[in-house]
């Protein structure tokens, strides 16, 4: 039983957690990745106080902080929530459940999905939305990334420079990328292009042992063997598991008030799940700063001393 | 002419600097000191991304990137704004002025003033609020601190490490901070107590050379020759000076929407001069960089390029 569980760990749950802890409130963080948005900027030159570093490196620091003040980060996507007698119970696609007191919703903007077999249960822990945080974990092995754009095409040449065998996966016969990427693409023998092809499922029992793909033209099924797929086809907000318990506004933004209080008493929401203005990291923060806050006062039963002017 | 003034030098109006200046506007700060709130925080643990460090280095960090990235640091207490054709003109206690088409309204809480001659006229030149920030100016010279309370009680003990003469006036005769403190107080020969005083006036053509004293009791009046005036007695709201131009609450903070807009088109307001909740160096400077952003927003029509998902 947590008093508080965070959902995300991008700059507001990471925020969040520093906070709580320092409240010595038991906290945990579920989220599919640590850094959330902020990683996918190379050179983040606007965070005051640090100067100028990679997006991942500041996400680092803040995981850091977190764990060291006591958070634990829990890896796996959070996609049911339920109200229990004495607070909440927060379900995971792998069939994981952890209890609370208070929820924390900080998970963002969140990677679109593809919606196939076995791609939640396995995200965060083989699945990922991010070749440029997780590629590390490849290292010498086979992946595949999924997707036509800029962030996919440039996905698979990066993945190519440390994993052994890259396919990229896309549903038409042409990239949406610049011309100069795809030439180096189309150059690159480390990659295996798999078009006109849609991936209908992950294989794996306890990890990822492939990606099942089908030829859309010829309607051909096969089963690529990677340890590791990355999706990257886009951004959304998703608060759908959520819905039964906070009002949301017509974007399906958590609507929340100066506090960061939801419409229901103990769920608390922040950052860029929330209409809240300018998608950036110091503002992430400071909205997650705020959450914790309130979720210690909310707590304490309005008791617990939280610095303040009024 | 400056696109942008901002008044106030802590967390919110650096952060609102830099974010101003990155967005290539001409950007002034000004401010009777650098650093506000924070630095009064010998160690500041609970900002993300950094580390522990005392509240001045942070500040000095914010301020570092400020000025690097062009902002120009007047300083000075700000005490008159004023409509003009294309904006605003902000007048200063020492009778300089300032012209903008924006002004970010940033200078939070403020530290209570005598209310006597020459004090705002000094502020930031001389007479200062923080022993901690300021102190290293005065090496080796002679300095006045004013109050009873434990900050200009330590404020006292603490200047008598670095200044050659240290006065502490206080009102009364006897002091509300802890004895342990006042016996040290007692015990230190560099330390003269001036009790049942009240300062009258700052003496000095263009720097602080005095301050003038009167004995309640006997209401004798003399002046205490010194280069330097520490003025600890607390923290106030001070919007008197803006508020024939922006609506205020009832504890007189400045009412702003999500986004930071006053009642007055071109003007904004963040941080702790506004009823943002929770005072924390981390909000404080995600409601600055909210500032800046909708401040460059309005200056562009709308037009400018801010990053937002909607």
């Amino acid at each position: 039983m947590y008093d508080v569980i965070i959902v995300g760990a991008g700059a507001t749950g990471l925020t969040a957690a520093i906070y709580a802890c320092r409240k010595k409130l038991k906290t945990a963080i579920i989220s599919i990745d640590v850094g959330g948005q902020t990683n996918l900027t190379s050179h983040i030159e606007n965070y005051p106080g640090t100067g100028p570093m990679h997006g991942i490196e500041l996400m680092q620091r803040f995981q850091n902080e977190a764990i060291g003040f006591g958070a634990e980060l829990i890896m796996g996507k959070a996609n049911k929530v339920d109200k229990t007698d004495n607070g909440f119970r927060v379900g995971l696609a792998n069939g994981e459940s952890y209890e609370c007191k208070a929820l924390i919703l900080a998970y963002g903007k969140v990677p679109r999905s593809l919606g196939i077999e076995n791609e939640e249960k396995f995200l965060g822990r083989g699945v990922s939305t991010c070749v440029t945080c997780d590629l590390p974990l490849f290292k010498n092995r086979d992946v595949a990334v999924i997707g036509g754009g800029n962030s996919a095409v440039e996905g698979a040449l990066e993945s190519a420079t440390i994993a052994k065998k890259v396919y990229l996966i896309h549903r038409r016969d042409s990239f949406r990328a610049d011309e100069i990427t795809v030439e180096k693409l189309k150059q690159n023998k480390n990659i295996g292009l798999v078009l006109n092809s849609i991936s209908t499922k992950v294989v794996g029992d306890k990890n990822v042992e492939g990606i099942e793909v089908e030829n859309i033209v010829t309607k051909e099924k096969k089963t690529l063997k990677v340890d590791g797929v990355f999706i990257e086809i886009g951004y959304v907000v998703d608060t759908s598991f959520v819905q039964h318990l906070v009002k949301v506004n017509e974007k399906k933004e958590i609507i929340v008030d100066e506090k960061c209080n939801t419409s229901h008493a103990g769920i608390f929401a922040a950052g860029d799940i929330t209409p809240v203005p300018y998608k950036q990291t110091v503002i992430a923060a400071g909205e997650g700063s705020k959450a914790a806050l309130e979720c210690y006062r909310w707590l304490t039963g309005g008791k617990g001393a939280v610095l303040d002017w009024s």
